[in-house]
């Protein structure tokens, strides 16, 4: 990018997809992406928001006037508009509607009554429906009047006079079937259309399981609104499976790669100053312990290994119920299986690797002592960790606590205070 | 599950649709499982299967012989008859294709020619090609003689007379379009096949980012292989994004969340024991200082504070690279932008902590000495994390080790490592 002029950029940009302009700005550092956004003309500028991460597009969105926003969503689909809108000011997002045709903004304000991370807040409302008594000849006929039929069409909608919603018929029906025959015999009637309430994890387990490509809402009275298509899916899957990545690490799922220093830096500040709180709660525990470490200092030496031992295991176990939590596997009937099933684990390797420091432990500072007493504490942690990270998840989601957010820091806050305790506590007993 | 007779069971299952089937797999303890698997009757098993993770698929195609495994794979799609049969022993497998005609073993082992993890591994060979000299009207009535189109297929593909790919003609189109024009005028050239050689990642991004449905796949020389539809995409979007994830934590993608303790606890004593070498490897640099701990055992108190730090904020700029990288985002031209923003983030945040540890260490034990170390200390530790953060993943992703996977343990050996030895180090320099 350094070299050519300008000219070229742009004439290069505007050759390119939206989306892969939106991946040349996310790996951009910020002051290319300003650089860079200037050149797109309003109509690529639109799609190209629309591809974002939301933290790069409230970044886009905030230096813009309600003018600038309502010419760039102009061609976009009404669930990415109502995306856009949601994160803007309210007296922008006004200003934005009311520069709207009525029909526009009817249909705008249809989606955004639906919350952002529902199926109403997924869904479009392009959808092409037709009555149950046509004949496929003349839905033929009838879709052969449109211009064009929407992206990602792979069933017309089946509702009733009041769009009720009754069933399906995929386009792959139309095309091989005998025209003479009715819709309603051609149509599918076994795949439940999704409440617009349904959260978006939900819709998303629902087309990975059934294969769907798009899928019909409805409210409560079962009346149609729109359409849920495969490629917002995507991005919901996405966003989830980093949701827990992220979490566990304490960051934002829309943390943007490139973020600037003076945003990236606070939010990770306070994540670290949570960690330092936790830290000190853990070293008031040693505390306790100085006249034992006094005496035996090979003590202060080991301790670590302890605590770490039962951080990394419990991490383990923490992971495997938060993947099994996010994928919607772990159940009331099968959370005490698996409480049993980590401690069990926590106890065999407990017992195997306590064998082994002790050993390291013995012959390193020669004294036996010392190998029983780290052995012990190994166990104990170890199973500690495992009944830890199986149940307090579980714990967390009941409480309508993130378990991937908060679980990491009460997993090793826990795993590190039974680490020292149970290893010193040991010890001054051992060693009066 | 537990009551009802197992007539009801039976009865039940043969109601339901495979993927539900395969999730109360999932989410059963292994006794309940091969109870509900024998179930099933051949067909719905195959489905079934093939809707199971890796690791469950393994153990059930393990208790079956060759004609079991070829009478389930009957009515699945060749790509996924592929992926069971790669997961068979040799003998198996070749029976299993001795016992298919001619026609379906060429295909399949067309599609296993392809390695799993790439564009052609995910393939399917139900595809619906047309010459593109034909009217829309002929292309119509060429359809009419299909008993039925695949299912996910949004496109037909446009082929030479040699089955090299040309272009795409939309069946949306073919619905609005004047019957009378030519394929070659409608169909749409600017979507650029896959390589059979391009890996899944790869495919995967690309159907994000362009949001298609299916995808065309040729061979190096352009003729058209088979197609890719969004579904298996969706796998392989939610794989990667758990690899990430469950790399972190030691752990495989494939782990299933039941599996039962004899094959988990072998898997998670190995990553113990990768740890406990490097916790002992960190120990070994305490026991450097035992003369200073001796002196002034606060140190050991608060030793661990500096090290778990360190921990948490490399964590945190690991998370981050891991997740670009697996995004595609980090590039050779901006990866030096990031490691001096995790420098600065580093150098910033260390700071901002170390006063306020300094002063709570100052307090606590009544040591002004001691707050200025722990001070220092902290910010070293920082920056260090934030370096190593940024560039271990890069650096073993040159030299082709799994960044997910291996950084976390090289990190905090770092961390706890820089952490001991600066905060050992420079007490032993002030307290003499």
């Amino acid at each position: 990018l350094g070299s050519g002029t300008l000219d070229d950029v742009r004439r290069m940009l505007s050759d390119m997809p939206a989306a892969d302009v939106a991946y040349l700005l996310e790996s951009s550092p910020p002051k290319h992406r300003h650089v860079l956004r200037k050149m797109l003309d309003d109509e690529l500028a639109g799609e190209v928001i629309n591809e974002l991460s939301e933290d790069l597009q409230a970044d886009f969105l905030g230096r813009m006037d309600a003018e600038e926003v309502a010419q760039i969503t102009e061609g976009l689909d009404d669930d990415d508009v109502a995306d856009i809108l949601q994160q803007l000011p309210d007296r922008i997002t006004n200003e934005v509607l009311d520069s709207m045709n009525q029909q526009d903004r009817a249909r705008l304000e249809q989606v955004m009554q639906h919350a952002d991370d529902t199926a109403g807040g997924l869904m479009n409302t392009d959808t092409i429906t037709i009555r149950a008594d046509l004949t496929l000849d003349v839905v033929l006929r009838y879709l052969r009047r449109h211009e064009e039929i929407p992206e990602m069409t792979d069933n017309l909608i089946v509702v009733t006079r009041n769009d009720r919603y009754i069933g399906l018929l995929p386009l792959r029906t139309l095309l091989v079937a005998d025209p003479a025959v009715s819709v309603r015999e051609m149509m599918i009637t076994d795949q439940e259309p999704i409440p617009a309430t349904l959260p978006d994890d939900n819709v998303a387990r629902l087309f990975e399981r059934n294969d769907w490509v798009s899928a019909p809402v409805v409210d409560d009275n079962g009346k149609l609104l729109g359409r849920i298509t495969i490629d917002d899916v995507v991005d919901v899957i996405r966003e989830d499976a980093d949701h827990s990545l992220m979490s566990m690490a304490g960051l934002d799922e829309d943390e943007d790669t490139f973020a600037p220093i003076r945003r990236t830096a606070p939010r990770r500040a306070m994540w670290l100053g949570i960690n330092l709180v936790t830290a000190f709660i853990a070293a008031s525990f040693i505390n306790l312990f100085q006249g034992t470490i006094e005496k035996v200092v090979a003590l202060a030496v080991l301790m670590p290994i302890v605590a770490s031992m039962g951080g990394i295991a419990g991490t383990q176990t923490l992971t495997v119920l938060v993947r099994g939590m996010a994928l919607g596997q772990v159940t009331a009937t099968n959370q005490g299986w698996l409480i049993n099933r980590e401690f069990a684990i926590g106890l065999l390797n407990g017992v195997t690797w306590a064998g082994v420091v002790a050993i390291a432990a013995s012959v390193w500072f020669e004294d036996w002592t010392l190998g029983l007493v780290i052995a012990c504490a190994m166990v104990i942690n170890l199973v500690t960790a495992g009944l830890t990270g199986a149940a307090l998840p579980l714990l967390l989601r009941r409480m309508n606590i993130d378990p991937a957010l908060a679980g990491g820091v009460v997993l090793t806050t826990v795993t590190d205070v039974v680490g020292f305790v149970s290893f010193l506590g040991l010890a001054t007993v051992f060693y009066g």
